[in-house]
């Protein structure tokens, strides 16, 4: 929202009379209120008291986290949360409840009226990462023995202002899903055409124990923007539209980072302290085993090293440079696996593609690093031949690990980013230490 | 797709006469057919030669990629081209035509009738990065005093088949945009309702200027599935819808995991070899660089290695355990920054919880290697005060440097996650190694 704009509508909210947001309402975009509420977050409860119960229940469903939905509607007059209630959607409900506790969620299912609550519950029972817990229940089902007229009739009675969707679904009288009717087509269609002739027969459903990332992919595959979600025979569940699997996406990605770097999928950057450490400790645990491996690698050759100290230096750039690489050729496997753009067909070249830019690296780099180990050394070339194999041969495995680390996981049916780059250093910090201290201690007689 | 449906659709592509095909083909969904194409490239000729032009423009629609979109189409017989190009929309023609060279792009545009040709070169004209490049020319606009009755009458002569949207468009004669009309609001309202009265005035509008981030933002925050994109005189270009939104995240999260690991934004898996060594390389000699600061310190200390050569093992402990919890606070921060979570409100806050997080970290693992280091050195309790207080510090400069980097970055208008995991461990390498030998230098008579 531009600075002008935003400035008015926090003005009119703050300062402007009921009446006065009471006109202005309708050409407000419920979003833009949450951004003021974002902003400015002491005024939360002067703000909300102003405006009516279709426009609070709004601004709570263009809330994001669930909990900062709840935190608004306890902002919201007690005698006036039913009213809120009953203007949002019964599976932003079953959202808020599914992260409360026993105790909140029966004071907050206690103030739905009887149909709204036994639909909440009803969703509650699914679990919120599969098709279950993303849909909404809200859909309007049609007869398929009707015309165009007939449908456009019956939507002008019965569609509730607040609810219609882009498709219609065609029912049988066990609500198994026969079809589905796309709104363009009814517009688009004269009036006597029967529906018939416009239902999509072939519809692709969901079924409702899907998991989130599977039900995301399938919207992509298909650039869908609504899909129904069917139980085992077919019976219409309800539907899940295309923001709510932008939230998806959006999660799935955060967590691929999160576990790359060995962070727990929760956390978020307003995590709480007891939060981010509960999240980071346990990989960092993990992580000083994996050092404790390449420090024993290195102790393994302190004779070496108390004969040639300098080494200890250079040991470090190796080391280094093989992290970095196998993070570069990690990041690029994790997002291609992440993304399905990686198959049986095209993995062995893949392999391969990484392999040759590993030796390509390896080369670039060992040359840079042996001229400086030259100089460093006073003009021994032996400190060149050394760090020049242990690099090529650090940036070759640093490369297939950083494709074999994923794959693997990805194989075992574990996600392909967990903690992949802590696997992926360890293999480059073991393998560096290793390369380059056994090839010293092989050549040590030229470097003393 | 279910094993049995796509060998079923497998069979009949491949194995079907045109007829059978054709009888089927309103039952298979584009995406499908390109599935079974990816599977399988090297029937790719046989299997379009027996599809409809428009089927197989669709499925070029499906194809993510511009230069795969390229290939399909060469793949259809010479004759066929312009007729499958007709079925496409201009925007995705213009897609194509973007990434080719000057020699193909003519013979592209050569093909296509004189409006379609004029659309494209238009549309050729927009950065592809901004509003002006995702926009497609087909839209509907209306007038505003017509009822519901009138329009859907236009409707039913005016719309191609396969150009409705879900929304329409109110512009006046100088294309001027007034206002948006809802698909849903045309078919809940009854037939006499002036269109005026389902009008929303107050369209939130982009500037084909805008880069595709902020529109994709703009989506996001308003849950959007289409929007209009207007000049600067808030005339109507175009509209962007849903699904190339999906692309854009996609892209900018790969651009963003790419970045933070020092790869080039354009590197996808499927890069060749070439591509991948350029991508990576500039990023691996500025690391380079950044490690032999790292070497640089240790070098200075080669004093105290030479005389106490066990602490060559230790070190490399502490600088890989502060790379490990910077990348962590890393990642949280460059995500939170990417979705536009971090804010001059919360900013100060988080940087204590990093802060906090780091000491907390530095506690446990300071404890647990200065234990380790103790029981290495044969029991001098002193490696493990050196060992303690370089792996606290070291991880509190971590947690600082994975807040700091980012958000220096995106003040000064770099991408956040530009190899910001090169900053964040040179810094960790850095202190780790400054940190732990200077500290055992001051100790230094106690350890040997």
């Amino acid at each position: 929202m531009e600075k002008r704009k935003y400035n008015a509508l926090r003005e009119l909210l703050l300062r402007g009379s009921k009446d006065q947001i009471q006109e202005a309402i309708d050409s407000i975009h419920p979003a833009d209120i949450l951004e003021v509420i974002h902003e400015d977050p002491d005024n939360t409860k002067l703000i909300l008291e102003k405006l009516p119960d279709d426009t609070i229940a709004d601004i709570i469903e263009e809330e994001d986290d669930e909990d900062d939905q709840y935190d608004l509607l306890k902002q919201v007059l007690k005698d006036r949360q039913r009213g809120v209630l009953d203007e949002m959607s019964d599976d932003e409900i079953a959202d808020i409840a599914g992260e409360l506790d026993e105790k909140e969620k029966n004071e907050l299912l206690a103030q739905l009226d009887i149909d709204d609550k036994q639909n909440v519950e009803q969703l509650l029972n699914y679990d919120p990462e599969t098709a279950g817990g993303l849909m909404t229940t809200d859909f309007i089902s049609i007869h398929a023995k009707n015309t165009v007229l007939d449908t456009l009739n019956y939507l002008h009675t019965a569609v509730d202002e607040d609810t219609p969707k882009y498709y219609l679904y065609v029912v049988d009288k066990q609500g198994v899903l026969k079809g589905v009717v796309d709104l363009r087509a009814i517009v688009a269609s004269p009036f006597d055409t029967p529906i018939l002739d416009i239902t999509n027969e072939n519809v692709i459903t969901i079924n409702y124990k899907e998991d989130q990332e599977v039900v995301a992919n399938t919207f992509k595959k298909y650039s869908f923007i609504m899909m129904p979600v069917v139980d085992d025979e077919m019976r219409m569940l309800g539907v899940i539209e295309i923001d709510d699997i932008m939230d998806v996406i959006e999660d799935e990605t955060t967590e691929d980072m999160n576990l790359m770097a060995g962070v727990s999928s929760e956390e978020r950057v307003d995590s709480t302290v007891g939060e981010s450490f509960k999240s980071r400790i346990p990989w960092l645990i993990v992580n000083l085993l994996t050092a404790v491996m390449a420090a024993a690698v290195v102790a393994n050759f302190e004779g070496t090293i108390s004969k040639v100290v300098s080494l200890s230096a250079i040991m470090s750039i190796v080391t280094g440079m093989g992290g970095n690489a196998g993070t570069q050729s990690l990041t690029v496997l994790v997002r291609g696996l992440s993304l399905k753009e990686i198959d049986k067909d095209n993995a062995l070249r893949i392999f391969f593609k990484e392999l040759l830019v590993g030796v390509l690296s390896g080369v670039v780099i060992g040359i840079l690093v042996a001229l400086g180990s030259v100089f460093y050394a006073g003009g021994n070339p032996w400190f060149g031949v050394v760090a020049f194999f242990a690099m090529l041969l650090n940036m070759i495995c640093a490369n297939i690990a950083g494709f074999i680390v994923p794959v693997i996981l990805e194989k075992c049916h574990v996600d392909p980013a967990l903690a992949s780059g802590v696997f992926v250093t360890t293999v480059t910090d073991c393998m560096g230490f290793f390369f380059f201290l056994g090839l010293a201690t092989l050549f040590l007689s030229h470097l003393m």
